[in-house]
């Protein structure tokens, strides 16, 4: 394009040209068939009339027109006052109701709720989007165009939806210098270098996203909070953020530290309970909402992983909650506090103590003692975002208080937007899990919805963390969880199948196959993930005090964080029984406790969460513990590689983009998927020292060991932790080049060479691989995975296809180290392909 | 990807993230479906072995490697000897036959030829490639690729396939600033700012491409010759280009100027019969092989068009060409010398005069005066690439002169890579046309190739003048006429639909329904072309003194240039009989010459080529010929429109980026195919005064005359030539923004909205379509023609569809001019869609 623009590049338009970017996640409008276009041209009214001025309705008017005309290629008329042909009237219920003749009666609209209707009268056609307010416009608006998407039959539409639960708000890990705690989609959009960024382009496509799902509120910074949010400087960035997110309904949200009263306003104290610093919260907010009159409230993690709290003064969280939560109340904003406190200085050597406990110990007590507009924060589980936890018995034991559940859309610890894994299903069995608080019928969302003892308020909280990232989240698949988080947050009675179908459609069309594909893997993802990481309640084994990305089973051991599974040579869970253990189990009203309390009820997904058993341990399903172990990892990892080869037959049928982007995740992830099976299976083999009944463990057909080749350069190195590398060791280069042989001596074939090396993040190794001399493969080591070091989160796979190989070939790997990467290598596979 | 790579990206493989930029042209190696890819698999020898040592017999062996790996996903072994399981052996004919036992013996392979052939002995099987030449083992293995791409059985694989002639050149028309003459797909790839490129992977690139044809020679300069491409400091930056070339069997040509004896040699003269002269061309062509040993010829443009030549001393155009060839001779080179010799200050007035005639007039007297290393180049008609020509009678004259077609592959005359034409079928009436040189049987392919008159040497140059985008030649669709050219040259006897098929597949993949619409578009697109710019003869109806791209009926005439159709009130077209004309005609043999000497005979599709007639002269079709220009316009119109809608349908079944990029390019060349009826009949109707009978000329349906629409800031300007705008005249905006409006008074329903508005090349006009106060569409006019001028060049459709339109709306045009771009219009047009 130097110089003159070229022509064809001037020619074709915006939107044809739009590339499958992700940056449109679920609303890209992408064109319908021509017949099915022209069917919703001849039922919809032609014209849009929008009743109010507010800018969230204007909104719902603009988005309206970019949604038809991308989906059906026409533009709706704009048109001040209803004409006697019909129009799709957008606005509040009542003024709907006043402008379109002959709305049928009914109950009036729930806050953001939304009504959708078709009506005919003589040869009049009218739509109308009735909002239960702005919001509910907008909302309803996106519910009219989601149901063009999903082909939906308009001929008899009428409708009503509204929300389960007032809050539904995500979360941001944002830092002020724009790097994400917890964040795998790039930079944040929020913030740069210590101020917010200029452009907040982003932060408006964002809001749209959130909008479309009914997302109400949104935090702007971590909560592990930068003090100096809020200082005087700060105040008119925020707001232009809050100005951004405006038109679509998303109010914002901070958080906020503790110790802010000192540590910004200058005060000696930060004492909840002093008049001082009540009068400087009280000052503070009002500055706040004179920058930002539509603030949603702020945000607090306090006495938790070395934030500072009101223990510093020997006060309770209620005391640090109320000081805030009136500041608050003259605003009509709210107070988060969470739940998520806990000591990570425990002595694991005592047996009895158990960090599970922490969230239900610290709050159980004080509930009553909570103002009205204050909101525990609770995480799903007890633990931490562990791919298997029970629900947190906090959940059913707050009856005075209100609360809300946070969920965590991005994937700490599910692979960090690397692998493939739907979090949908995991957060459905929390949500509909029954705490029986008032007997039986008392599911997480009903408690935390606050319908089950009438409170104010509550609902839903997730920890969103997207990024600069075309695709926000680091990669295409994992949009399905914000998309479920949001679908979930206005209706948890929604099934895991049905918004998985809906978003693989709205994400990738309406092609049979794709959309059969695409749901199922991510409809068997968790359950997956599981298999491979550590099943049967063991939690995730990965690096509990680190990266919490990969394998490491002993991390979580012997250290205070408290996320002990107690395996060792003789058995493996933890006893969080009352009988012998923890009490844990003791934390759930009766009917459940008792349950979770017997070997014989527990069920086998959590027996070793709740309960210390030795590997020969009978479970359920007739099988030992150990043997399940063994299996599992070995199905997930087959699973992985599925995953694969279901996605190489959509070729031609996603766009080529995003074809090779999963292609490129998917093919990583079953590498990964094979190092958590080995690392895992070998560790427990070692420490229960029984045999696979099936021979696999320990024996992997074809692999040759790196430090069993003919090195060159290459010296053996240990792996640490050992379970991390195959024979607990590799080879890593200490000179300029460095080269590791092996000779072949089986059958003249078609072979896939797979070469296991560390992929460090602190260099660019090359690697050649050469059978004689001649090269088959070459490539850079340059994947960006959280480790400098040669470990399991560094280890990747490599797979050359497609090699002929002959008795004698010498099989070699050539490797070039860069900066502090040493090109270091595990081992190869050299696996016969099918004829 | 700023700071450290994005994961996901660094885990791409670079083949798999390949875009469809067009850059591997036909060339794609995309993967087959898996049961094929296994097919070949099993049937193909798993092993390769190469014979020889040349550089191109190893590109040969690397590219056999390539395009399996793609195609199969297999990588060949590579072996030095031929192993006893078999092997894919490439090497000279004599080398395969000693290297693979048991090969049946044959007839010498032809230079530059291919056997190819499967054998099965024993458990070994042996797939030979053999050449008759280095190149000729290179151009097997291409033919091996494609016949794999293409899907055909290996099984009983056992063809030989020899070139139609030894010339197979293309031409390029590059500047040394790097600009090309009639170049449309960016700047060249050999020249930048008067120096050879830094770097020539492009150059490489094409080599590829060209090799994968069969082309064996390459100008690099144009035939408007800089004198200084002789000169010292270009020698070794010539010897980089030929570098490039050469592991692809292309050799270098160079463009010489006449002059250069004076110009660069410091002679007092360049008189061809001075000895001087003769010892400068002498010792610069030794220079010239020093730095380019295998440099394959020189080329000359001379006493033609400006460019000085021999009669500037009285010479003739043999001494001309045999000072140099004489020159070449002992280095094994080739002289071309351009047939396209003609006067472009011809009195118009003398109805004797005719530019057709120069060719034949200047050379047929020199038959047999010429070196045997000169090689006339002919252009494939008399005048210059006009889209229906008769083949050149010199073809048929020359008998004891080597010649050689000149074929534009560039698109001069044909859209200038905006508008689709395939341009094989036109060749290929050229090539087959009967010149009777010898009784019948004498068709053009035979006499250029030396057949019929058994002379050394001759063939085909095609003016290629590809350039830096990515696509080669400024869209995707017209690498058929650079792909088709070389198949012709290979094999002339290929048909178009052969062709097109090849081309289509290798292009676009196997899809039927994908193969089917662009073979279709492809084949017709040449006549499609023709209806619409100027059919039954009368050439391109273009621009002729200017850019050659837009329609300007009278451009030919009354001036010197001699591409006169001498179209008046009375009747149309140029009489060159014998009997009354310019005696063009009689320059064929007797059987040709009669045919087109009678308006009885002469066919309909060149009748106003030869013969001057009035319009209401009734032709064979039974149709009046002014009748037969207005119907023939609309039909070309209409099928341009009809390539949107085929293309439209392939909509997931291309990639996404050559399916925006060709669509963008239909809609555009709609626009102008309509430009073009409007300016033509618009005319004719002027000129003749007689009505269509059909009642469509004159008469649009919906449109508005923007002279016509409610002015505001906008005034009134004509269009030079007037057929080139509606009605004439167009409005351009004299403010900083400008409007028209009109009121629509049709019935409600939905539209399109056709504004058809000028898009100079001299700014980045804005434009916005309002109905009421609705804007409905809005788009910056930064497209890329070839004129600074409110005319039919930078006359351009934009069609806003699916508008709901209502009577007494307001359709309002905005204009903000940009530069010299003054936001012109034209008009609107007004169209009902289908309900």
């Amino acid at each position: 394009m130097s110089g003159k623009l070229r022509w064809l590049w001037a020619l074709v338009p915006l939107a044809g040209l739009h590339a499958e970017t992700g940056a449109d996640a679920w609303l890209r409008y992408a064109a319908l068939d021509a017949a099915a276009a022209r069917r919703y041209v001849n039922t919809l009214p032609p014209v849009v009339v929008v009743l109010g001025n507010s800018p969230v309705e204007q909104t719902a008017q603009r988005e309206l027109i970019r949604g038809i005309r991308g989906m059906l290629g026409v533009t709706l008329r704009v048109s001040s006052t209803v004409p006697a042909e019909g129009a799709i009237v957008l606005g509040l219920d009542p003024a709907v109701r006043k402008a379109v003749p002959g709305t049928p009666a009914g109950n009036p609209l729930a806050e953001d709720g939304y009504a959708l209707s078709l009506r005919t009268a003589g040869t009049a056609r009218h739509l109308s989007i009735a909002g239960g307010s702005e919001r509910g416009v907008l909302y309803g608006t996106f519910a009219l165009l989601r149901k063009i998407a999903l082909g939906e039959a308009m001929e008899a539409l009428n409708e009503h939806s509204a929300p389960y639960a007032p809050v539904r708000w995500v979360n941001h890990w944002d830092n002020l210098d724009g790097t994400i705690e917890r964040g795998y989609g790039g930079r944040s959009i929020f913030w740069d270098k210590g101020v917010v960024r200029e452009d907040l382009s982003r932060v408006s496509e964002y809001g749209r996203l959130l909008a479309s799902l009914g997302i109400n509120g949104c935090s702007i910074n971590n909560v592990n909070t930068d003090p100096r949010i809020l200082t005087a400087e700060y105040l008119p960035q925020i707001a232009r953020i809050a100005e951004a997110f405006r038109p679509w309904g998303v109010r914002l949200v901070l958080s906020v530290d503790f110790g802010s009263p000192q540590r910004v306003g200058g005060l000696a104290t930060f004492d909840p309970l002093d008049a001082g610093v009540a009068a400087w919260w009280k000052a503070k907010t009002d500055e706040l909402y004179r920058a930002v009159p539509d603030l949603a409230g702020l945000l607090l993690k306090a006495d938790s992983e070395g934030r500072i709290g009101p223990s510093a003064y020997g006060r309770t969280h209620a005391d640090a909650a109320n000081v805030i939560a009136r500041a608050l109340k003259p605003h009509g904003g709210l107070f988060f506090y969470r739940g998520f406190v806990y000591d990570h200085h425990m002595d694991w050597r005592n047996l009895k103590n158990d960090r599970a406990r922490a969230a239900y110990d610290n709050f159980n007590r004080l509930d009553g003692q909570f103002d009205d507009n204050v909101v525990i924060q609770i995480k799903h589980g007890p633990i931490d975002f562990q791919v298997r936890e029970p629900a947190s018995p906090l959940f059913g034991a707050l009856e005075h208080t209100n609360q809300a559940i946070e969920l965590q859309v991005t994937q700490e610890y599910f692979g960090q937007a690397r692998q493939l894994v739907f979090l949908v299903p995991m957060w459905k069995e929390a949500l509909d899990f029954d705490m029986q608080a008032r007997g039986a019928g008392t599911p997480v969302k009903a408690l935390v919805a606050g319908k089950v003892f009438q409170r104010p308020t509550g609902g839903f909280v997730g920890v969103s963390n997207v990024g600069l990232d075309a695709n926000w989240l680091g990669n295409h698949m994992s949009q399905a969880n914000l998309y479920g988080y949001g679908r979930l947050a206005w209706n948890p009675d929604l099934t895991s199948q049905q918004i998985a179908a809906e978003w693989t459609r709205l994400t990738f069309g309406n092609d049979p196959q794709v959309v059969q594909t695409i749901e199922s893997l991510q409809l068997k993802s968790w359950r997956v993930f599981e298999d491979y990481t550590g099943p049967l309640g063991l939690q995730t084994l990965t690096d509990i005090v680190g990266n919490h990305y990969g394998v490491s089973v002993e991390a979580s051991e012997r250290n205070g964080w408290g996320q002990w599974h107690r395996s060792d040579e003789k058995g493996a869970g933890m006893d969080r029984t009352v009988a012998t253990g923890t009490g844990y189990a003791g934390q759930y009203r009766p009917a459940v406790a008792k349950r979770y309390e017997s070997l014989a009820t527990c069920p086998d997904e959590l027996l070793l969460f709740f309960h210390h058993v030795p590997y020969t341990h009978m479970l359920h399903s007739g099988k030992t513990v150990i043997q399940t172990l063994y299996d599992l990892h070995y199905d997930g990892a087959v699973s992985v590689e599925g995953y694969v080869n279901s996605w190489k037959l959509l070729k031609g049928r996603v766009d080529e983009r995003r074809y090779a982007e999963v292609l490129a995740q998917l093919e990583y992830h079953a590498g990964q998927a094979q190092v958590w099976r080995d690392a895992v299976n070998n560790w427990f083999h070692r420490a229960s020292g029984i045999a696979d009944a099936k021979g696999r463990v320990g024996h992997q057909p074809g692999r040759i060991e790196a430090e069993a080749m003919t090195l060159e350069g290459y010296a053996e190195t240990p792996v640490t932790p050992w379970e991390g590398g195959s024979g607990g060791k590799a080879v890593a280069c200490q000179a300029a080049e460095c080269s590791a042989a092996t000779r072949f001596e089986g059958k003249a074939g078609w072979y896939t060479v797979r070469v296991q090396y560390f992929d460090q993040n602190n260099g660019n190794a090359r690697y050649r691989v050469k059978v004689g001399e001649q090269v088959v493969d070459e490539w850079t080591a340059s994947n960006w995975v959280p480790t400098q070091k040669i470990d399991s989160s560094s280890s990747t796979r490599r797979s050359v296809t497609g090699i002929a190989l002959r008795p004698g070939d010498v099989i070699r790997v050539e490797g070039t180290p860069d900066g502090g990467e040493k090109a270091a290598l595990d081992y190869l596979e050299v696996l016969p392909e099918r004829p």
